[in-house]
């Protein structure tokens, strides 16, 4: 039997009883599964031989009714008769528009954001959505050339909306976030978040992210962020700054952190907003949408170890490279008198008037710094550009942006070394890395 | 005046008193400056301007007078009078060998181990302690080569003591913790510690790291761990597994996280021990101590990112490199499908049979894994041996330790994927990123 969307209450056979909201199958799903949506919010998946009895109550409200989500599924257009508020959401692939894919077991990006959205039906009650389904793609393939097209999108979308959600890949979305952030500049809220488990899972974290993101798409926020689970409950998510974001852990729901400042505020799927820092305001007025994409997408990013061969930059410098961001360690070190006789010094002498080097910590939390030891006073002076707090992978991202509006050293230096997008602290903050 | 080692009490201009112990002068120190060693264990730098009067107490036991450190000092053998157990304390450099150099500001490693030791001349009352001078080393200079040398200093001083702290640079701590855990077994502790801040300066951490690492050097712990500042408070010290730790701030007291796996215990300065995870114990018979240095160390760690050009694996193939060690995104990976055509699934096909191409996560938390995804299967036929949740880090020098005793890739994937120091859990332990 077939009770997509369908109001339903069960009675197992082991005596349980469950109501709640029979989710729709895909050509995917297990047949032999019945996912359904619990009134708290979350998934289960029943297998169908312990399930005594299903008896319909009647179809869920949203579901081709309501002015949102219901006729986007049926490629129409809004019918405004609703008086809520217009938001942006844009597909651009990852586990959150992944399936399981019953057969080999594994999991493929197959499902359009309508898709997605159809499995929370009750988000057309506070927002119009208008979808753009931009890419298909895997987290691991989003490349530099992908985020001028989704700046663009974006800023599209966000011009007909009160704000914009994008669903991504969790791996290298603070990639692709930190991209957003400077490639656009505008005072509506721009949301990125995606799932750690696809969203026809019962395990799912998708709903909470995506409802949160629709509710920030609407709230005061006037900045780019991340919007992930706050914990492993299905509580609040994390609004995080753009480019201070980082994905911290494999396949935790709540694998995002917020790094060397604080998280702006948490939401939850009711709107509730709990401010935590302070963040940009959406401005009153009218706001202005820019667009700046260019882009020098020739750097790279290079870890620093001991043992590690300095010859690897000149590779990058010979192949054209315009910069590297440097994962130091510490405060920014390199080797510089090491037994094995692998002196970066020299490397860096001769490239840093040629190409961009630019030092960020592979502690993740905290700052380099150009002053402290002697060594690093050196790195400094052959033109080591010491990105402060900056995240090294902000970092990267930041100097492909820069490097594609100016390649003279002095400039980009400059650059690297001002806060443009909240990617750098004038002072360092005291935030260690949080004990467990 | 010189005050060195003496039991003072100072009278400020602006009326405070303050008792303590003078701290000894170095060529290096400022001579405006007064440090003194509080009764709380703090240390404190007056500036003599401010100074009315002070008053000698008398010179401070344990310095030329008791059985461990007062004779170390002189460079005579322990008198062995009092009756309290030898420890190693082996000085390889680092911050905590360091002084602040007044003349250029910056901080020169340049003491002894008996030197820092002479800051803290109240651990002879529960240690003899025996010093051994390796290097005096920055940390960002520590390189593979070195590590045999760390690795038979630290055994030999294990066979005539109960347990040997190593000082050492902080910014690498956790490459060599990794190393002498595979590259030494004995059921003695070995305890690595170091500090942020150069022994010299008032705030050092250095005493505190001091006294809890030579206390765990005597404790029941059989195992090799990281001993470091638990908070930013001067209260204990987390006991961190040596192959599970990894420096997580540039400049913090607490500087290192135990990633994946609880921390072992916490100690405070006086021995008090509290344990917080299952540890291996100290065997109650005679230990033995089993050296084992053999290393490959052409092992790189490479960084993988949006837009990574996968020729940098050709470059390190070319040069003779036996192995390198991926930090994927996510659950372990690299781009598939990009659009800029930087596909490095062609380049691991053609490497993966010629050299051992390992992959992490640059998540840090959390397990790579080769199931989930269908481009994750991919790279596993390819023969990318994937480290579970083993450290970025750990998995580099483990893999240089495993290719020091096999070439044979078949030999060397099952090394990586079988835990031989604790580096891998064989299932997931729930431990995420902590909150902040």
């Amino acid at each position: 039997m077939v009770y997509d969307n369908q109001q339903v209450e069960i009675r197992m056979k082991d005596g349980r009883r469950l109501e709640g909201v029979a989710l729709p199958s895909t050509d995917f799903s297990d047949k032999s599964i019945l996912i359904v949506k619990l009134k708290n919010g979350y998934n289960v998946g029943l297998s169908r031989k312990d399930i005594l009895r299903v008896e319909r109550r009647g179809r869920v409200e949203g579901i081709g009714r309501m002015g949102g989500v219901g006729n986007m599924l049926k490629g129409k257009p809004s019918t405004g008769t609703r008086d809520v508020p217009p938001v942006g959401v844009l597909g651009t692939g990852g586990t959150v528009a992944s399936r399981v894919d019953y057969v080999t077991g594994g999991v493929r990006a197959s499902m359009t954001a309508e898709e997605i959205l159809a499995f929370v039906p009750e988000v057309a009650e506070f927002a119009d959505i208008k979808f753009v389904n931009l890419f298909s793609k895997l987290s691991e393939d989003m490349c530099p050339q992908d985020w001028p097209e989704i700046v663009r999108a974006t800023a599209r979308l966000l011009r007909q909306t009160e704000g914009v959600v994008v669903l991504h890949g969790t791996d290298t979305l603070h990639y692709t976030a930190a991209a957003l952030a400077f490639m656009l500049t505008t005072s509506k809220p721009v949301v990125l978040t995606g799932a750690q488990r696809s969203s026809d899972r019962p395990s799912t974290d998708a709903f909470l992210n995506i409802q949160c993101g629709l509710r920030t798409a609407l709230s005061d926020l006037g900045e780019p962020v991340v919007c992930f689970h706050s914990s492993t409950s299905d509580g609040t998510c994390d609004l995080m700054r753009a480019t201070r974001t980082r994905k911290m852990h494999t396949s935790a729901r709540a694998a995002f952190r917020s790094i060397n400042t604080p998280v702006l505020a948490r939401m939850d799927r009711g709107g509730k907003l709990e401010k935590l820092a302070d963040y940009l305001l959406r401005s009153k007025g009218p706001a202005k949408v820019k667009v700046d994409v260019r882009l020098e997408p020739e750097v790279a990013l290079v870890k620093v170890h001991p043992g590690a061969d300095p010859r690897i930059l000149k590779w990058y410098a010979q192949r054209g490279y315009k910069g590297v961001v440097l994962e130091g360690t510490g405060l920014g070190h390199v080797p510089v008198s090491p037994s094995n006789g692998r002196s970066w010094m020299p490397v860096i002498q001769k490239l840093a008037g040629e190409m961009a080097v630019v030092m960020t910590s592979q502690t993740i939390y905290g700052r380099t710094h150009p002053f402290v030891y002697t060594n690093l006073r050196e790195l400094s002076q052959a033109g080591v550009i010491f990105a402060g707090d900056t995240l090294p992978e902000t970092a990267m991202v930041k100097l492909m942006w820069v490097l594609g509006h100016t390649q003279k050293l002095e400039k980009v230096a400059r650059q690297m070394q001002t806060n443009i997008k909240g990617e750098l602290n004038p002072r360092t903050l005291e935030i260690s890395p949080p004990s467990q």
